[in-house]
C-alpha cells in the first residue's frame, strides 16, 4: 500500500480567532492548501484551478491549534466515482489528531458545470491512491 | 410556531476565490457570523465571545454565490443535548438556496473546558425555539 | 460641491484578530469593499473584476473597531493622472474616526498592463467628484 | 553589519484574489507573519500577542505573486523612538521584488496603552540591529 499524500503547513498568526482558537474555518482552509498541494502534485491543476467543486464537507474539530504551529494534513481519495469523489483529511501536529474532515468534490469542466471524471485523472488516482477504480 | 432567526449579511469582493466563486470556507464564515447575531440577540455572549466550541459541522454548497450578494442566513438550535446542542443554518439569496449547513456546539467554561449547558441558557433556547427540553 | 461617496460595512467576528482588534489588514479589506461599492456605482467595474491594480497603499490606525461594529467608508478620488489615480478613504463609526487611508490605483488592461484611464471613465470621476482632470 | 531577519511563506490558494493576484492586504498580512516570526526569535512576544499595535503601515506593490509561491520577508528595525518605532519589510521570490513596506508600531501595555518602550526591548532591538539606540 502507497504512503498517504502529506502536505505541511504552518499556521499564521491572522489564522487564530478572538478567542484565540484555530477554529473550523481555518481547517477547512488549511485543507484546501492540501488539496491545492495534492493536485498539483499529480498535474491534475487547470493552472492554479481546480477541475472540480467542493459539494460537502464536514469537519471535526478535536483540538485548537496555535499560530505558528506547523500541521500536517494527510490527503486521501477513498471514492472514486462516476462525477463525484470523495477524500478524507487528518490534520495534525506532532502526531496528535487536531481535526478531522470529509469532502464530496464534484468534477466540472471550465464553466463549472458538471461532467464525468475523465479517463486519465481516473487512472492518476487508482494509481496514487491503490483505489479500486468504480 | 416562532419564526426562525435570520441574519443577512453583505459578500465581499474578498469573499471570492480565484475561480470566482464564494466557497465552502466562507459559507463557514457566514454562518459563523449568523452565529453571533443569533446568539448576541440572545444576550448569551461573554464579551465578544461564544460561550461554546464548534465540534463538527457539515456544509452543503449548492450554488455559488457572487461578491456584492446580499445573503439571508436561517438559523436554528435543533437539538438541545446536556453538554452539547446542535444547530442548523440555510444560506440563501432572495429564497434560493445557496448552501445549507448543521453543526455541533459543545458549551464551554472560559477556559475552553466542556460544561453542562447552563439552566438560563436552556430555558432561552427553549422559548425562542419552542425546543423540547431534554 | 458634491457629496462624497460612503460604503457602509459590518464588521464581522471573524474580522478580530486574536487581541480582539479589528486590524490594519481588515481596514485594508473594507477600504477595498469600498472601491468595490464605489466603482459599481459609477459603472466602471469589469464584471466583478476591477480596471486596476493597488500600487501604494497608507492606513493610519486611529482607534480598533469591535465585531458587529457598523462602520462607514468615505471614499474620494483625489488626483486623476494620465495612468494613475490617488483614493483617500475614511472610517469611520458614529462619527468617530478609526482609520484613515490613502491608495495610488494604476489603471490596467484585462491582461494587467499598465494603459493611459480611458476618456471615458475621466469624465465619470471629474463628474462625480468635481475634480479639474489634468 | 547584522544579517536581516528574513521569514519564509508559502502563500496559499487562498491568498489570490479572484483576480489571480495576491494583493496588498494579503502581502499585509505575510508582513504580519513575520513581525510574528522576529518578535518571536527575539522573545518579546506576550503569549500569543503582540506588545506594540499598528500604528501606520504602508505597502507598495511591485509585482503580483501567485499561489503556492514561496516568498521571504526581509524585516529590520530601523528607527527606535520612545514610543514607537519603525520597520521596513521586503517581500521577494527568488530574489525579485514582490513589494515592500513600512510600519510605524507602538509599543503598549495589555490593555493597549501606549507605553514607553522598555530598556530590555530596547536592548535587544539595539543589538539585533546594530542601531543607535535614541
Amino acid at each position: 500500500m502507497r504512503r498517504p499524500f502529506v502536505h505541511r503547513e504552518t499556521l499564521r498568526w491572522n489564522d487564530a480567532d478572538l478567542q484565540g482558537v484555530v477554529n473550523n474555518a481555518v481547517y477547512m482552509t488549511v485543507v484546501e492548501q492540501a488539496r491545492f498541494a495534492y493536485f498539483g502534485s499529480l498535474g491534475l491543476l487547470r493552472g492554479t484551478s481546480f477541475p472540480f467543486l467542493l459539494g460537502t464537507s464536514t469537519i471535526r474539530f478535536v483540538r485548537p491549534a496555535r499560530p505558528g504551529m506547523v500541521v500536517d494534513v494527510e490527503a486521501r481519495v477513498v471514492r472514486l466515482g462516476t462525477k463525484s469523489f470523495d477524500m478524507t483529511y487528518g490534520i495534525s501536529h506532532d502526531g496528535i489528531t487536531l481535526a478531522e474532515a470529509r469532502a464530496t468534490l464534484v468534477w466540472v469542466d471550465e464553466a463549472h458545470r458538471s461532467i464525468p471524471i475523465p479517463a486519465d485523472a481516473r487512472r492518476t488516482f487508482a494509481e496514487h491512491e491503490d483505489l479500486q477504480d468504480g
